[in-house]
């Protein structure tokens, strides 16, 4: 009965805060192409965003599909009828809006399309499998209209992949005689859908399938997906926060904050909440990488920086850095792969002697390390006997070896202040606020697109909401074919499709804005304390720096 | 140079977001009776909190003074014309408004005693002693309006008690020409603006001097002072993070959060952010001490719960911890001081033969600590040698406790789920943050009340607005003798006045509706997320549980 992630309460009127309840009402405009009958036109044929020959094999009969684009006009009669069964999931880490992208296909289904039943698979893909389930009703849809969280029919981690899973699932999809399914979801996620779509259309069941871009990461998008959603609120939520502690800074004058933030393979969030509040320090995975910088790098070069405040009269400051960080390093990959062979077969002697079975980098490495990440490295392992990179605090590691660092300065004289570190990580209080005015309305149009995608009978496609930096009744809407994001990795002997990760691009508009102030950041002041969110009110809804440059680069 | 906390550099426009831009328009309503002409009235004499004889000995000038009232009049021709000159002093940690105070503080001087100067203290009481001082124009205090932070003038922890000290606060206030002077601060420093009041009257100065309530830790209260400025807008953000920690926690269904929130004296913060929020487990100090409770007490507690609830199906939850909580454990300050002991004379030998040397009690709760707090202990020492206990993350020693406890019940055929903590420390996001709307309005009246106080000679008092339940219109005004507040501790064989910390009531009102719902709130979900804070809107006038229940229960 206690599968994870499945039993969520339903929540009753009772358990609202006022804020939450005013959010019940907030009307959702929806662009003007969906508030009136259109027809979905095909664009061009499609390609793959690498290997395409590979893709194709992988895809035989979705790949080079064109893109879907909704245009004013009138729906063809052989559609307009049709009552659907569909399905939708939540598929991996919470983002704000999941529940405004299951409110836009509900509303979208009891709008356009009489009698048709949603069904919302519960945990996750494990749900679909399981054929665990639960009919969406008016009732059941409506408290979580604007609401943060995944808690409607929960989410979870399960991918389908195996030949036995796409059997359970194919028998689900016959069981509730499914025309359509939504995968709400990453990257991952949005593979695995579009393999769902290749294996129900190849084996020619009716059950089309539909991605929409979900995660706060930010790290899935391309020229026509230009967001995933829950990114603009999460960063909203850790620049209030930083922006707070960068007054705390300036107030006490006495402290460094090192704010290690969420995201775990691209920057972007670090990258967002820099250029929303001007710290004086950023580090950013993707660069570090291109420039394969090594610890000792980002180390000195935060040193540097508060050495240069120090002389200013500064004695504090704010650092972000990105949770991922040490996985772009090089040398520390290194270090962790000879430790992983190390530890699988020998013993760690008190006297050192393992270590002489480091190679000569990764010894000096591994000796610069402070003593508490040098113990956590040896001591905690995963249950396959790795070490376990995802729990090292990266931010309390960087203030000991600043600390030490500063030690060294401070005996040649280079150095007069008193350092003070203070960690900070923010990650899970991003991930399940209120979303924010565009993810709502965001949210609710990718819902609603993914409902017409299905109704006009797309299949392999992620909704694409577009034009986001005009009013929401100027948005298009359309759905990209998923093959054409995707390329293929070599692994266990095999292609496998994969849609790429999209990383700090270090020639993109917002890496190259903040690359030209950040040293204006670094020694003069110049924060930048956005607020709390509000839901009224002018600040209300403007989006986010990246949206709004990576558009602007775009135009 | 670089003093701490004295070089913020003066705020900017361009520094400015969208939102903050838009506080500095907000219009902050006064008391009524502080809109037209008003008189002092006096009340009854006052005694003391405490040993009412050895406050009489310690203050002779100022015991058994009345408090005052404002009340609609005519103020007397002897002050109406007075042009004054008055100092200002922010004192020990941020708390949202100080800014406001100020501002209040100003526009009194600007509006009702002309030709008046006021200049702000840097950095602290250290400001006033070594006369670092800014004069404070309109130019140099708007910005500041309703922002949150110190930066305007910073603040320090400086105290100003020895003979010399004295001396030189003397100095500065006759070289400055001071009437009055106003100390924005804690317990700590309202006592000591009282033994400065003291001070000046009995040295037949001219300068008088009046306290603000300031901290967000709320235990600075009394019948006449109903709050301390900050705490409103502090739980606010606190609540806002906790709330989205929640729907996170329901969503995974696979983690326990346990956040620690700053207070170290008192558990107002916590008690406070459990009534905004209803998590499955609160602790509050005060309830630990008065039960004499161990360690193994509450974490036993904490696994009771755990186990009940992994019955109902639920496998994750949300636990409140008071930052203060093991300074509220009787065995722990007992192993500290034993361990300070034997730290100071002996060897800590890896055999372990040291243990002998503590006491049953206490060897067995070294035992019982994990291994890393057991190291932190031994090994985390201050300047002093002594064992810092402010270091020890309280949030992560339960976590691990917790999941010993359940290991051996796991053993024991008593559970069967698979746990998993997360550890939060929320502190220094809500010491800055933007203040509320009442955080606004009652520091800005609190402000003005301490100029009014001044104009009309009073000294020794603490600004106190009161009838907060009511808009602000209907606020009174006026000031509490600060001796009143007072009882006396006995140190190094002296009697030392005190303002006695407001700890949590377990008989008050705040507490007893905490404990009439906490069994529900533990087995049941009833989460309530307020979230993010709201400047406009139907949201954006409330005030907070504890001073509405506190208020309702003295009506």
């Amino acid at each position: 009965m206690a599968a994870n992630g499945t039993t969520a309460p339903r929540r009753t009127a009772s358990e609202y805060s006022e804020l939450q309840a005013s959010r019940l009402g907030f009307s959702l405009p929806l662009p003007e192409v969906l508030r009136n009958s259109f027809q979905v036109v095909d664009g061009p044929p499609s390609s793959a965003a690498g290997n395409p020959d590979e893709i194709a094999k992988l895809f035989p009969s979705l790949f080079g599909q064109p893109s879907a684009v909704l245009v004013p006009g009138v729906t063809s009669a052989d559609v307009s009828n049709q009552s659907l069964k569909i399905g939708v999931v939540l598929s991996g880490g919470q983002a704000p809006g999941g529940h405004n992208v299951i409110s836009g296909l509900f509303d979208y289904l009891q709008e356009r399309t009489k009698g048709s039943t949603l069904y919302g698979f519960k945990g996750g893909p494990a749900g679909i499998m399981n054929c665990k389930y639960v009919e969406l009703t008016i009732d059941f849809v409506y408290p979580y209209r604007n609401q943060g969280g995944f808690d409607m029919i929960c989410s979870g981690r399960d991918k389908i992949e195996t030949p036995e899973q796409f059997k359970q699932a194919e028998e689900t999809a016959k069981k509730l005689d499914l025309d359509g399914l939504v995968v709400i979801g990453g990257d991952d996620s949005n593979t695995n859908a579009c393999l769902l779509a290749e294996n129900f259309r190849g084996k020619s069941m009716k059950t089309k399938v539909i991605g929409c871009p979900k995660t706060i990461d930010g790290d899935l998008k391309s020229k026509e997906v230009p967001i995933s959603f829950g990114f603009d609120t999460a960063c909203k939520i850790y620049a209030e926060m930083i922006g707070n502690v960068m007054i705390d800074a300036r107030s006490t004058g006495k402290y460094y904050h090192f704010v290690r933030l969420m995201g775990r393979a691209a920057s972007h969030i670090t990258l967002e909440c820099s250029l929303q509040t001007h710290p004086n320090i950023t580090i950013i995975g993707e660069e570090v990488a291109a420039k394969k910088q090594t610890l000792k790098n980002v180390t000195d070069y935060i040193t540097d920086v508060i050495c240069k405040r120090a002389e200013r009269g500064y004695n504090y400051g704010v650092i972000l850095i990105p949770e991922g960080l040490i996985d772009f390093i090089p040398e520390v990959q290194q270090l962790i792969a000879e430790l992983n062979e190390i530890l699988a077969h020998d013993v760690v002697d008190e006297g050192g002697v393992w270590k002489k079975k480091l190679g000569d980098q990764s010894r000096q490495l591994f000796e610069f390390l402070p003593q508490a990440i040098q113990e956590q490295l040896l001591l905690e392992r995963d249950p396959h006997g790795n070490v376990q990179v995802a729990k090292i605090e990266t931010e309390k590691m960087l203030i000991e070896m600043v600390e030490a660092e500063l030690g060294s300065r401070q005996k040649q004289g280079l150095y007069k202040n008193v350092f003070k570190g203070q960690s900070h990580f923010f990650g899970y209080e991003g991930r399940c606020g209120l979303p924010s005015n565009f993810d709502s309305n965001y949210c609710y149009a990718l819902g609603y697109a993914a409902g017409a995608l299905l109704q006009s009978g797309k299949t392999g496609l992620i909704s694409s909401v577009g034009n986001l930096s005009n009013p929401v009744e100027k948005w298009t809407v359309g759905g990209t074919p998923l093959t054409s994001l995707m390329d293929v990795e070599r692994r266990h002997g095999k292609f496998k499709p994969v849609i790429k990760k999209a990383m700090v691009e270090l020639q993109g508009a917002p890496f190259k804005k903040f690359a030209s102030v950040r040293e204006e950041w670094a020694l003069k002041n110049q924060y930048f304390s956005p607020g709390p969110l509000q839901y009224v009110g002018p600040t209300s809804n403007v989006t986010n720096h990246t949206l709004v440059l990576e558009l602007g680069a775009q135009a």
